[in-house]
Formats: structure tokens, C-alpha cells, sequence
């Protein structure tokens, strides 16, 4: 695989917790909500249709997948899925486990007020949910 | 194919712009960002999971197509892509088209402020050039 450079804002706010086929799944540093991250190693993607046929659709995969095993762990209403990359240019997927009244319903997460670190037992406890459930 | 039914606020809040081979295109009734929507015609579908492999194919170059021309068309500097779809359940993904400093840069798109209708000129303009670019 060749040389792949995750951007220093992703780093610094997420940590990995496996690599898929193509993506590195990631935990991002906010425990508000289940929220994690797809970011395919590759460089130089910005938008989705920088990524080959091939790497799109595993990217799909690699989105299902992860939605199915999120929702399955979390027993959340909705799953969001969210490309947007205004601030980080780098591609990312974020997927976020929403319910009902929680802290942005029905709202969208991103920007919404102050990130609340995670306590180790409870990021434990879920990461480890969730990977049993891949 | 099997019958598909609109949710009712995705009617009122779009315009069918065509339908491409899974999904109908649609346009967002708010004219502060060039801001179009796919919806897969599928009954039934909540989150990607529930789509078939092939319909999440499908999606993807669907996806990947129509944003390549809404950049193309708008010249923004990023697309959002985004599937919330905490108050309407019917599966339905958002692509916008974001420019710095535009009415909610760098923020999400989805509960800022009210919409703003197009003005027939600009409406027929927009998609008489998004359709010619796909």
C-alpha cells in the first residue's frame, strides 16, 4: 500500500481503533455520541469522486458494515453518515449513533457545543462492543 | 419497478430535478446553497444497511456522479454529502455545495436559519446546468 499521511487535525481529535480494507476506523474524542470515523488511505482524496470505482464502492462497504455494527451495539434511532470536510480537506466519513433527545437531536452534531472527552471505562467498553460486532 | 412512495416532507421541501437509475434527483427548496438530494426508489430503506450491495453500488456512482458535476457546475470549494435523516426517515442523501464564507461556513448546512426559496431564473439557470453536466 503506499505511503498514506493522516491529516494532523484527524489525528489529534480521534484515535484509531482498527484498519478495514480500505478505510482506518477511528474513534473520535467526543463522548456525547457513539461517533466514528472512516478515513480511506489514500492520499490526495478531497471528494468522493477523487477515489477510483473500486475504492468508492469498498468505501460503501466499509460504511454499511460499520453503520450496521454502530447501530447494533448502540441500539440508537438513526445512524448519521456525513461527509463534509469544510475544516479537514482530507477525506472522512463520520458515522454518529443519534436517539432521540439527545444532546443535538434533532440537530446535527458537528459544531454543536464542547466536546466531552471519554472516561476509559466507557471507551473501552464500547470500542470493544463495537469490534466484537465487526 | 415496485411502486415508491415520496415521504410527504421530502415532497414538499424538493423539486424532482430526474431520475437516474436508482435514485430520484431531487432539489432543495432553499436557494442559500446550491443544495440537491438523492433519494433511492426503494420502499422501506432507513439506513444504507437496509439497501441491497447492488443498491449501495448504485448509490455510491449515483452519489459520485452527481457530486462531480454539482462541483463542476458551482465551482465551490467542498461538497458536503450527507445522511441524517433524524426527522425524516426515508432514506435520502444530502449533497451540498459549500464556498467559504458562505451563510453557515464552516458549519453544517442541516438547521441553519430559515430557507430561502429560488427565484425562477435562478432555479431554471442552476438546473439547466447541473442536468447538462451530468
Amino acid at each position: 500500500m503506499p505511503i498514506f499521511n493522516l491529516d494532523e487535525r484527524l489525528a489529534r481529535d480521534t484515535t484509531l481503533l482498527t484498519r478495514l480494507g480500505l478505510c482506518q476506523l477511528r474513534l473520535m474524542h467526543d463522548s456525547r455520541w457513539p461517533w466514528i470515523m472512516l478515513v480511506p488511505q489514500r492520499e490526495g482524496i478531497c471528494e468522493v469522486f477523487d477515489m477510483t470505482p473500486l475504492d468508492q464502492t469498498m468505501l460503501t462497504f466499509e460504511t454499511a458494515m460499520t453503520a450496521k455494527a454502530l447501530k447494533q451495539v448502540t441500539g440508537c434511532d438513526k445512524i448519521n453518515v456525513g461527509a463534509l470536510g469544510n475544516q479537514v480537506r482530507q477525506f472522512h466519513q463520520h458515522l454518529i449513533a443519534r436517539s432521540e433527545g439527545d444532546a443535538a437531536w434533532p440537530g446535527p452534531v458537528w459544531g454543536h457545543g464542547e466536546a466531552r472527552p471519554w472516561d476509559d471505562a466507557a471507551r473501552t467498553d464500547f470500542t470493544t462492543r463495537l469490534l466484537d460486532a465487526l
